[in-house]
């Protein structure tokens, strides 16, 4: 099933259950008020969130338009959102770009930081920033998925069976406040501001063969103003798969349900192991403005592509094999804070 | 007013006001279900909250025993958790025993790291770990404040406004693992399990002249299995005051109802300048195992004090000028999962 917040009077939205083409939308709020409340009790609230979704499917006449831009992030606020790099290519060429060797523990030892979870934009909502000259605004297009509770200690291949729903998510990141961020040896702060989220949260079994070995194995697809930005197959060079994040984030603490965890990045390289090449050279491109620059450096000697300004627009989605949006779209606008 | 979150049959507890000497407790489910629930609305709960505490404190026949061990942290599960390393002294002095500078922009640039927030551990509930060996398992005696939402941008002056409640919180930390961590880059995770918060979370107005400047002017009283441990008084060599905090963590992102920001661990130096002292030698002792280390480190070349072993047990606790605890006690002893 597909599950998607609208906007109402409330900041956590009301949960409703959204038909395979996205087309309609019928309220769940007789079941769940809000997704969290869902989560909270998912072993009971899912089959009946699933009978409603049967209803949906089976009347064509059930429900209403399902309207995208009337979204919130599925999960408005949460209680955690915790994103990975599971992509070590994209690590990799991040490191080398500016010289540095990166740790062999890091194809064994997931990397993964704690990011802000009580402000999630909207799929549609704009970026809104004080500045964009020096912040080096930039999108990150991940694969994102949603657990129940999760007791400490898991292991890699029991955390799978917490996978609960699937998401799409904008990693807004400022690059040119990570360097200095980073190097206080705290993390990221004021580097990540509010993510978003794409229209729907989607069961593993809505993508069918495409949900495998905690994998999504499709092009996640990234358009830059209009253009063709990103194609890279999520489901290849991912190095550490879904069950092996969720673990390694419960290694010391349970996880309660309604936490998100990020895949990072998604990242491919060529086949030969070199780095990706743009969509436009026949490559299968870039889901971050930043690593298109860490090739144009490595290549050029510096970048040529600059960070969003005010007015560039990102769009993320994946699609099935009929082109049809599995998750809905997310897109933003970067605009100057008023 | 005083105010704690009692357990119920929910993730998020039931809300109630607390009489100011603690013995007493009104339901306040009426006005607000939970305590995220009077944040979200604050501006119109707050009064009706007041109203019922007047009430309490007009009769003292009014509600029933106050018991610290049956609440939860006031907010059981959290959408923010941003933790300042306010007392720079302390930052200094972890540095220093590794023999490393500490930079210059560390006294005008505040540290902060996302903490996870998902799942606080109660005021009285166990540490529970897999192993103690190695972990290096550390209590953090902080001050905490809750706010309501923040815009982005907020000045250091304006972002008091914003301070609603303030609690005490023991930050536990696994000193064994954050080396490793911090040099992934990624800042603090798996080193920081669950923390644990006071009884009460507490209106500014209730610790009268000692809440000033944005700091709390009282000492933290830090018992380490049944000995003092620590009295550093909060107000003293906190570099940051909570405005300045608050604007950290908004600068690129709005803050939402609820958001908790710490001070980081309170600590003070002689007023020599030299690290603080044991109470046992005259000094007000210490808030974390590491510093007492750090300590020992510079003065002996090692440390002797271990970190907390299963068994050991911590209470952190404030006091008004007559010996009454203000915000209740935090007590927790280390456990072997099972």
């Amino acid at each position: 099933m597909k599950l998607a917040t609208l906007k109402n009077d409330t900041r956590d939205g009301a949960l409703h259950v959204v038909s395979k083409d996205l087309s309609r939308c019928l309220p769940a709020g007789d079941v769940a008020p809000t997704l969290q409340q869902a989560l909270d009790d998912w072993s009971n609230v899912a089959r009946k969130l699933q009978n409603l979704s049967d209803k949906l499917e089976a009347d064509p006449s059930a429900g209403f338009v399902f309207d995208q831009s009337n979204c919130h992030s599925p999960l408005p606020r949460a209680y955690q959102w915790a994103d990975g790099s599971a992509y070590v290519n994209h690590v990799e060429l991040v490191r080398k770009a500016r010289g540095a060797e990166m740790p062999e523990s890091f194809w064994t030892d997931p990397l993964m930081y704690q990011g802000g979870s009580d402000s999630f934009l909207d799929p549609h909502e704009n970026i809104v920033m004080p500045q964009d000259d020096g912040f080096g605004i930039d999108m990150e297009g991940e694969i994102a998925i949603i657990t129940d509770d999760v007791p400490m200690g898991v292991s890699d291949s029991d955390a799978l069976s917490h996978i609960k729903l699937i998401m799409l998510v904008n990693d807004v990141s400022l690059r040119g406040l990570i360097p200095g961020e980073l190097a206080k040896g705290f993390g990221f702060f004021q580097s990540k501001p509010s993510s978003a989220f794409s229209p729907c949260a989607i069961t593993p079994d809505e993508l069918g063969a495409n949900w495998k070995d905690g994998k999504v194995h499709l092009p996640l697809l990234v358009t830059y103003n209009g253009a063709p930005f990103g194609m890279a197959n999520a489901g290849i060079d991912m190095t550490f798969n879904f069950g092996q994040l969720i673990a390694h984030a419960a290694r010391t603490r349970p996880l309660e349900a309604g936490t998100i965890i990020g895949s990072g990045t998604v990242s491919n390289k060529l086949e030969d192991g070199s780095p990706g090449k743009p969509i436009t050279e026949g490559g299968v491109g870039y889901s971050c403005i930043a690593e298109i620059r860490m090739i144009e450096t490595i290549n050029h000697g510096e970048p040529s592509t600059p960070f969003m300004q005010f007015g560039d627009i990102v769009a993320i989605e994946m699609q099935d094999s009929t082109g049809k949006s599995i998750f809905g779209r997310i897109e933003q606008k970067v605009e100057k804070i008023s």
